[in-house]
């Protein structure tokens, strides 16, 4: 085991899916491999600020989300700030697509001004949608009494083997919003990973 | 801040609109120019009652959601009751939103029987979606037991500057969904006056 | 009213529902004629289970469902183990249909994977999307930590005047959703009967 071990390490994820798929280890290996995965390889994830005014409060949310997503064992690959038109956030999305993160999580630009237009860059690159993701927002949103987060448009959904989110932009959607989803997202990184071994 | 607050009260909320670009106001002045909007503009909200049968009942629920929305700051403009066609119910709430109106409150018309057709007659107004709203009403329909909100196909959006809600037509869906959908509402409005400066 | 009660007893719901035409019966017979029908013609259920594993743990899925469903005064028709191919969910769900079963429920391929297709097998077949059944066990699931339940990507709503649910697999999911749909499916088919009056 602790050869194995060492080629995961050497090897990255895609060794330690392979070895899984050899044998069908006991129960206790499972949970040692688990807690191991997540000590060496947390999820990477990419945060999207989508704002028409990339100040100091975008710099913020990006700093707290990313803080948030590294306590929920996430490590943050980057943080862009993206003007709110389609094509760029889109553009934005991809990257992180590409790039293969675990995460792309999107914040703001989910509200029914005219400048909002986060779910739909967001519709366009999504493989699947799964609803479930932002409807545990919107519905914690109510809950604690983050409005912008219970009256967002946003979607949650996979394309490839990402998960993307889109999250309102309000200290309060952003804080208790990472807290809701992230469980979420590991669960669908755990399928997604599962399925594409 | 006294002239200010005159030239609103006389020339109402486009002028309060065009004052508050000007600026960047101090948080006392802008907590103050929130109550006295309150008071000045309540929100204007038409009432469209989807029923074939136009008796007492539907009569009483017009006055219950009447009161409920005045409560929360709303005006009631008009209540109608309107037969279960999709014409009708269509052509109902297209007056309240050429009227200008900030919020269409519709009642029945949600479950699943052949003359339920408010839903369809909806989407065929909406701008976009805004599915939070229609899942608060579902999800606090859930907790309080009011069963037709929560199977309640209904939905919620944005038409124009004017806000559109589907609410089912048991008493308890009515008086749990307007403390529901009112904050909710009073903050898209809030967003649609914002973009429309 | 003992005539008329022997007359449903023997003729079976299509007489009650006549007999419901007729006159505007007082509330006490009303109850006591709901009374009778939960005792007398239960609602009809098939269960489908959705997987690629026909093992033990699909018929202890496939008992745990039947005795929940049993306990919410649903008669279990049949239940169905089919593979997680489209036209094979589809075909099952039809059968149900077709046989004029009160519900359908499946049970699995509601998630992100590559062999997850019951959302879509479902949708095929629906008249109508009722989504606060889907909903309710996203929230439920999300309460009781069923985290599959909360992610999931099923549907609900109305194929003719059958009811279609889709739950995830887990034995929390099915466990918890139970309990949350079958007062919802209760209600839904309470509304088909009446309208296909």
């Amino acid at each position: 085991m602790a050869e194995n071990t060492d080629a995961t390490e050497l090897l990255g994820r895609d060794a330690s899916r392979e070895l899984d798929d050899v044998t069908e280890p006991d129960d206790a290996f499972l949970i040692a491999s688990e807690q191991e995965q997540s000590v060496q390889a947390p999820r990477r994830a990419l945060v999207v600020i989508v704002t028409d005014h990339p100040d100091d409060a975008a710099q913020d949310t990006s700093r707290l989300a990313g803080e948030l997503l590294a306590e929920a064992d996430f490590t943050v690959d980057g943080a862009v700030i993206v003007r709110s038109k389609k094509s760029k956030i889109r553009q934005a999305i991809e990257t992180g697509v590409v790039g293969g993160v675990d995460l792309v999580l999107t914040i703001g630009g989910t509200g029914v001004g005219p400048r909002d237009k986060t779910p739909e860059a967001t519709r366009a690159v999504l493989d699947q949608m799964v609803p479930g993701v932002a409807q545990a927002l919107r519905s914690s949103g109510q809950a604690c009494g983050a409005v912008d987060a219970c009256t967002s448009r946003g979607i949650s959904g996979v394309s490839g083997s990402t998960v993307i989110v889109n999250v309102a932009s309000s200290r309060a959607a952003v804080r208790d919003g990472m807290a809701t989803l992230t469980p979420l997202v590991h669960h669908l990184v755990d399928q997604l990973q599962k399925s594409s071994v």
